[in-house]
């Protein structure tokens, strides 16, 4: 932990109950360091007590930054008080919290919050998880088009703190109803930086200073157009809007990062076969982790299966042709070269797969790319093989154990020699094409390029292997 | 692309030499949406008439956000224009440009601008990639700490249209000399946010205002720091500062989603297997790519080959054991099993150390928390092998091909079926648990546990696997 120095000294200022220590500590650091000096070896009444030395909006700001499972327990020892921290948390985080709460403590809860309040957390917990809705806060900061430059800073004075950014100042249409009589969201008109604000003569109409072509997002798409969207522009905030152009609300760019982080292991775990799992490693539950995986490991055993007919069937050739001089086994000594072959077809294929997958997330590939990604893949698969077929020649002619050797029908070894060369060239070729072409193939039909994973690759890859494997054996021996 | 809807209007617009039309285009829409419209359809010729109708300032927005080969391309079209576009470009992103220029070009270009930008661009450039210095910008806000509210933001109204951002003020303090003579930077004192300075009274002064236990990062540091900063604080901005906290220079938060963006693309590289590359897949040189992955399937394809060595032991010791009725082959037969079994511990063995080794990236897995890591993925383990064990006797009892049956000895079948689920458990078993511990105990001595790519774990899991496979038989039959 970046901050467990501060816990000793926390230990002490509770122990001799030092309010004014107390206090001190709560409001000279930052809330993210308050809150994780007060990590598990407190109970959370000791949490409550240090914290309770600063205000109620201080009070919010450290609980907001300590960990969920945290949040919880907490919330179990003292209800009261979180109903008034509530009032002062970030929307978006106090939706988050409430959310995880089991449902007897939630309801509990909700009746200890103010109604504005109450209906905030009913709308904000409405959205789809992984959605833009379920990122996106309402405590942003609007005026009417119609302020000056020097209005509108005196407004944001006293909006500021209760708003999550005052930086972006979102200028709303007048209020409108929908057909049902209810009151519709406001159209988002523009938005003017306070930057500009600052900047702009103190007369300066709002409406005349604001930037009309809005970059917006809706709140039913998916979260990951949030980051594709931060990644593009350098934005502290971007609002989000339903169908009229009403602002719902808006996502800030500290959000983001976690989204990104989110996301990135996300695809790590779908490139190692593991349905994607949320949140913390060791908070998920067993359970969860257990099917996660092993949904994965069933089907690529399924698969894999097909090793076995394919195997049988080469074998029953190979023994229909042994007989031969050389030993009992008849060619059974090529049996051995079987696990080295395979794998350099898994090996090359992960690879292949993973950078063509991670391209097409970060659309560094974009559609009409595909026949430059195609013939450069061709060209790496060659390259990569050849390079493997002279350590195959190189390791076949010298490193071949003396067991295996003396198992060779005479005049067999560069038979030998050129059936694990070419085996592990063909095996290569195809693993790093299929990797490649896979991926794309799966994308153009619209599905997600992350379903073909290293290990799915790798299967695919051993099936085809032992047929080009025992092709090669036929032609040599 | 997400905006190659404005492609069309641009032709236009050039077609018809509508400077009105132009000069709206490039003012009144996001930078980043005009470089995107202007793609490589158009000559740099035809985008630097295209940016020419607005003034210099907007043109270096414009110019920032074109991709860094385009820049180059634009460069060597219209030097004496760059001169002035470099004075007036952000600090940090004209720095990476300039790097990417080919010497010539790059000395030329810094002839043509004055000389305090020629030292800033010199000082930047000094810092190592992957570094924090790499990615600070230099042109922060700052002040003495001296002033009141009100005139530090009559101040900021100068300073703001050549700053990145004005959110986050630094204050510092008098200059000093270092002991050559030369000055040295100056000193952090605090920082106040712009926000700050709204809600305070006019007459407050900055010092009293400013927050003066900052989080700062090191010039030095790996850019990784960054990330983790921002992860766990909600920063616009962080201050860089040397040895004796004079500051440096500071890094802003669209930075920081770039690099969590390329540290994740590095992450499942490395996964893969595949020595990382740096930046856009399809721009990357042929070589560079070959090389990075070349060198992990060599690496991989000379551990691998122990498996020949031990499977040339034990098929010596079958062979051995062979001549009993049922069949040509001996024990041969029980070599179509071996990918099967051999690949479950690959899979499991790659879920196994992604998990860890994201969770150790992410800080989810402490130092004290090894204990439960390892009872947790003992227990997993256990739980996927029993699993894929029931999977295994279903199989082996009602999907062993004919081919295999007719040479299994009389009264075999029952072993077959043990041999065959033993090994999928033992070898399952056997993955899981190196893939999990291996990152760990990489991680203890102080390495990289991403070293622990799937490929890696599969590879030894083989050479493991074919151990555990051919020992059960040889209790078996």
């Amino acid at each position: 932990m970046p901050h467990p120095l501060f816990t000793p000294e926390v230990r002490l200022l509770l122990g001799e109950r030092n309010d004014a220590g107390l206090r001190e500590f709560c409001e000279s650091l930052h809330p993210a360091t308050v809150a994780e000096a007060l990590d598990d070896e407190f109970t959370p009444e000791q949490v409550w007590e240090a914290i309770s030395h600063t205000d109620i909006r201080g009070q919010a700001s450290i609980f907001e930054y300590l960990p969920p499972a945290r949040q919880v327990e907490m919330i179990e020892k003292a209800r009261p008080q979180v109903g008034q921290l509530l009032g002062k948390m970030s929307h978006d985080d106090r939706v988050d919290l409430v959310r995880r709460l089991p449902p007897n403590v939630h309801e509990a809860l909700l009746r200890l919050v103010d109604e504005a309040d109450r209906r905030d957390i009913a709308t904000l917990g409405q959205y789809g998880a992984d959605t833009v809705g379920a990122m996106m806060t309402t405590d942003y900061a609007w005026l009417p088009g119609t302020l000056t430059a020097a209005e509108a800073i005196d407004q944001l004075r006293q909006q500021a703190p209760d708003r999550e950014t005052i930086y972006y100042v979102y200028v709303l249409d007048e209020a409108s109803r929908k057909p049902d009589g209810t009151l519709a969201p406001r159209r988002l008109l523009g938005v003017v930086s306070l930057r500009d604000l600052i900047l702009a003569p103190r007369h300066a109409l709002i409406r005349d200073l604001m930037e009309s072509e809005v970059e917006t997002l809706r709140y039913d798409e998916d979260r990951e157009a949030v980051t594709k969207l931060f990644a593009r522009y350098d934005f502290i905030a971007v609002p989000v809007v339903d169908d009229r152009f009403g602002l719902l609300g808006i996502v800030t760019h500290d959000d983001v990062l976690d989204v990104v982080q989110a996301e990135a292991t996300e695809d790590l775990q779908r490139q190692a076969g593991v349905g994607p799992i949320e949140g913390n490693y060791l908070d998920a539950a067993f359970g969860v982790v257990w099917l996660s995986r092993v949904k994965w490991l069933a089907v690529l055993f399924g698969m894999q299966m097909f090793t076995i007919n394919v195997m049988a069937h080469y074998e029953g050739q190979l023994e229909g042709g042994a007989g031969r001089p050389g030993g009992g086994g008849g060619l059974a000594f090529l049996i051995v070269f079987i696990p080295l072959c395979l794998s350099v077809g898994g090996n090359a294929g992960s690879q292949a797969s993973t950078l063509v997958t991670r391209a097409l997330a970060l659309e560094q590939i974009r559609t009409r790319d595909w026949l430059q990604v195609c013939r450069r893949e061709l060209l790496m698969a060659a390259a990569l093989a050849a390079t493997l077929g002279i350590l195959s020649v190189a390791r076949t002619y010298w490193l071949t154990p003396a067991e295996v050797l003396a198992k060779v029908p005479p005049g067999g070894f560069w038979s030998l020699v050129w059936v694990v060369t070419f085996a592990v060239m063909g095996i290569c070729l195809t693993g790093a094409i299929i990797g490649a072409m896979l991926p794309l193939g799966i994308k153009a039909v619209g599905w997600d390029p992350a379903l073909m994973s290293g290990p799915f690759i790798a299967t695919l890859s051993d099936v085809l292997g032992i047929v080009i494997y025992f092709s090669i054996i036929t032609v040599f021996f």
